[in-house]
């Protein structure tokens, strides 16, 4: 009898959450296993997609400027993106209800209680990027370059003290290493002019980098505040107000240019490539929050700037520095330390 | 009865080895806590001897230089430095043997089986400082600086090798780490040259790091093999090699000058502050061989780099660059991971 029991408290263990921690293992024998398998290799997928979207990014957009200037309104091609998020959603939304009919997670809700929450990380945005016109009076592009890799750090420790979420020391170690890493691949001879910056501009540099770690760790516990709710209806209540905002800044920046040239004046063929690749990396960020988190998205993120650099070196005869060679194994090292790192606090 | 059992197995386990991984506690319990607490201590007191030593070398050269060139004989300094070496390890020996008498462990004996292998470190260190001449040829001296890292990669492999000593995988990521992070620290605009570098000059460069790491690897073997043996005795039969090996070079080199001038011709105050300094880490450099090890030794020596640098600052009105201050917080993540790193395989 005594037995009986403990063999059956075990089996609850094996099948409860437990199992998430052993999710990279092969041929899972339970229910359990299998789900966790399936979620790892859906987390797996959306962080493959975000990285190759991201590292993709950059050299779209370094071949559209080959021209020289942007010939088009860079408010016309944001708000293109974020109303083409919105239309995928949406479509994504009626082929589920095709398939599967209309449930309570699936619904286009609109209750106060729910939607009131989606516009504040669309406003927190829109405040580090009109911050982002006032730091270029202190610092200098390349530094500011070097400034934003604050992010990180701001969003590891916004993560564990918002959504309570533990790193062990390991990684938290892997977490520092990315930072010094990312920082390190992208010196250059005049890198050293940072730390020239005054005050007004590291305080301005934290801030910005606070609020956009605070506006990814806002997204995350919005969207993971309901687990079983279909991520197309969240994303579109996120994305349907960055429609809205994007429509606000064409009326005040670029009324007149669109009203004479039209709304798609000076569109080429790369420009719809670019608009398409942010579109679906702005989906895969989402994805990422939903299935897996922040950390995994920073992750992603500098390790996708480190393949930019290599595939530039093929597509733009780029030089490669000795910095970027040291940097991008420091953080080979940190992905590796927050790999192993991750079983820790789970013994 | 069952439960005695069991008590008893529990004392037995925490006075045996598992004792060792809690050395730092306070307080010991038992004497075998007591014993792990001293040589902690010890192991401390040794590594810091030795990083401080080697942080302040840097410092004296800079110092000495000042007025130029050097006006003294290196030939002659080198070997004062290794007779001075001598001097000392017999001093502290005939102070064992007034206290203690003569033993079994501190008797100078003179058999062929235990002398024999001094030598070899004293001739891989001389066939690696005949290949420094050379490597000019291929790699100018900033690069070489920077490759002189590889030798904390050689150390680590062949301390692995050739000790058969395991590291962990996160002290295995921290070595790594430890190299990248000295090699940022010291990169400056001209760094880039070190990618020029022809094929020649990486073997070069890989044979005398092999070298250099065989040769700490080989006397930490040496120290080790009879742990009881006396280090003073041990050290004399190291330095005695030096002291004759330099003889040589002083015969060959530098014998008409020495003849001419004298033997201490252009020694200063400083001069003779920096063999007692060089004497003295070579001390420390044995007894971080015989009660740590050559891992330890890389450590204390790259954390001297950065302290060098740092005090530079105050001394020299040295600028710190971002490369410094990054390499600095990666070489301190190492530090620290291989600290943490070392509790997993005792589990």
């Amino acid at each position: 009898m005594e037995y009986r029991r403990v063999k059956d408290q075990k089996d609850v263990e094996s099948l409860s959450g437990r199992t998430l921690s052993s999710a990279n293992t092969i041929g899972p024998a339970s229910a359990g296993g299998a789900k966790a398998n399936s979620s790892w290799k859906l987390k797996s997928v959306v962080t493959l997609a975000l990285t190759l979207l991201t590292s993709s990014q950059a050299i779209l957009i370094v071949w559209s400027k080959r021209a020289g200037k942007y010939e088009y309104s860079v408010t016309t091609a944001n708000f293109s993106v974020e109303a083409l998020k919105c239309l995928l959603s949406l479509a994504a939304l009626f082929r589920t209800w095709n398939c599967h009919g209309v449930t309570d997670d699936n619904r286009l809700t609109t209750s106060f209680d729910e939607v009131g929450v989606y516009p504040i990380p669309a406003v927190l945005y829109m405040v580090k990027n009109l911050l982002q016109y006032y730091i270029f009076v202190y610092v200098d592009a390349p530094a500011y370059q070097i400034l934003k890799n604050l992010n990180i750090i701001s969003t590891g420790v916004l993560y564990r003290i918002i959504l309570k979420k533990k790193l062990s020391e390991i990684q938290w170690a892997a977490f520092v290493l990315l930072c010094a890493g990312c920082t390190t691949a992208q010196l250059n001879p005049s890198s050293d002019h940072v730390l020239q910056t005054p005050i007004q501009g590291w305080m301005m540099a934290i801030v910005m980098a606070l609020l956009s770690g605070f506006a990814g760790v806002y997204t995350e516990a919005i969207i993971k505040k309901r687990p079983s709710r279909n991520i197309n209806v969240q994303n579109f209540w996120l994305y349907i107000f960055g429609v809205i905002f994007n429509l606000v800044a064409i009326c005040v920046q670029d009324y007149d240019a669109v009203m004479n040239k039209g709304f798609f004046h000076g569109y080429s063929f790369i420009t719809v490539l670019m608009i398409l690749n942010h579109a679906l990396s702005g989906i895969a960020v989402s994805m990422v929050m939903k299935y897996a988190d922040n950390i995994v998205k920073v992750y992603s993120t500098s390790v996708a700037m480190l393949l930019t650099a290599v595939v530039s070196v093929f597509l733009f005869n780029f030089h490669l520095s000795l910095a970027f060679f040291l940097g991008s194994t420091v953080v080979s090292v940190s992905v590796y330390l927050h790999s192993i790192g991750k079983l820790q606090p789970q013994k």
